[in-house]
């Protein structure tokens, strides 16, 4: 048996999410379909996260093993060519440890969420972004961003579908960056409640519109309520960017572009 | 009368270029039968540049006259909603005096082209770049630009069909940059000849696979002479990025990204 980690870029659009699911097609099903029908034996894909319908990935990472005799390489191009009609590639494959998990071993999560903040309608970024016509206040955002930093029950940002053992997380990373009409929202932690990110993402975007001040999104943050929600931000907007694993910390720490 | 300065996003894929054409739809022809519509008058737009089938814009600038009464917000909004259902968006619309000429008054053009270089195929950026699978060196490719920066003769790099009384045009700027799968190429001058950003970037992308030499480039550059192009680059790594006037440049010195 060989264990194969493979990282993903989807559009998230065509699809009813991540994870495998009864009533449509996901990408999940579309990767294992692939490597059952490359191998001939029934695959099951084990990934770091779990994205939304509608929910992209730049840089998913996920496992599945493989008993026939086939190099990474050949792997990566025989599903790429499996998927050559849908929005799902295989940017990378390596041969990793059995003991090497998708999920388990993953040791912080990478997300970032795009705003376009104009009046006019999207074009090249339709289906892609969030459009929120008000002005928005990025530095405000930032403001509110930070009161979320480190460990806290994050219950009012939590789906009632989320499957979390603990509505406690550690959030390393929360930077709002305006560049133009775009306004890029970066999130990391170890990990995530279900909906966490776009229920930050849309208090936030309260916030730099003037609807919340900064004493409502602590107020939401202390209350552990969900019904004090502002508002859940579109799925479009969400990108799943990277998975960190222990091996990629040193690499992780040389990047230059700001999360 | 009022002339009204628009800016324009549109995706090229859908469209047979920018400007008018008798054989399918163009982006012209979509602004002036939406403004036509709109005012009830017949009307002609002109742009600061022509894109090709294909080719994006990120802000294209063109003008249109209109002899109704209207504001310009009231313009652009009547604009997009007649063309909600089309690739192409009006971001900005400002009343200019009438003397202001989207292509006569220009004294820029900027242009980015997108490569993306990986095995894999292409999936959020499919239709948005060039896919080149081969390992490029973007080092060695900026290089090669730099022999192209300044007063040249650029022949070599034009389309047959290019209209431009002379072949002299000067670069001011060209730049290489990679981040990476993704390589982006930055290019400035007062004007381009037909097809010249596609063209030097095909030569550029020989050099960085390692088919020319430094000394092929120069050789190309020193033959003006057609025939001697290497490849003529796909329209969809293209977009028109900006156009700059004489009262812009005080803004355009002050930006932080490199161009």
């Amino acid at each position: 048996m060989t264990r194969f980690s493979l990282t993903l870029e989807y559009d998230g659009g065509p699809y009813m999410g991540l994870q495998r699911q009864p009533h449509g097609p996901t990408v999940q099903q579309h990767i294992e379909t692939a490597v059952t029908a490359i191998t001939g034996e029934p695959a099951t894909f084990h990934a770091a996260g779990r994205t939304d319908s509608g929910v992209h990935a730049l840089a998913m990472r996920a496992h599945i093993d493989v008993q026939k005799p086939l190099t990474a390489f050949r792997l990566m191009n025989a599903i790429n060519a499996k998927l050559r009609f849908e929005q799902i590639t295989v940017t990378d494959c390596v041969v990793v440890p059995d003991d090497w998990h998708a999920r388990f071993s993953c040791i912080g999560r990478e997300y970032v969420y795009h705003i376009i903040n104009r009046r006019a309608k999207l074009c090249l970024d339709h289906g892609r972004a969030w459009h929120v016509t008000a002005p928005l206040d990025a530095q405000l955002m930032q403001q509110a961003a930070n009161m979320l930093l480190g460990e806290h029950d994050f219950t009012t940002f939590r789906s009632i579908h989320c499957q979390s053992r603990s509505p406690v997380k550690t959030l390393n990373l929360l930077n709002v960056i305006r560049d133009g009409q775009r306004i890029s929202i970066h999130a990391q932690a170890r990990s995530f409640l279900h909906h966490q990110v776009r229920s930050m993402v849309g208090c936030l975007a309260w916030v730099g519109k003037g609807r919340w001040s900064l004493d409502d999104m602590r107020y939401a943050l202390e209350a552990c309520d969900r019904t004090k929600l502002a508002f859940n931000a579109p799925p479009q907007g969400l990108y799943f960017k990277h998975a960190v694993y222990p091996s990629d910390q040193a690499r992780i720490l040389e990047r230059k572009d700001p999360r």
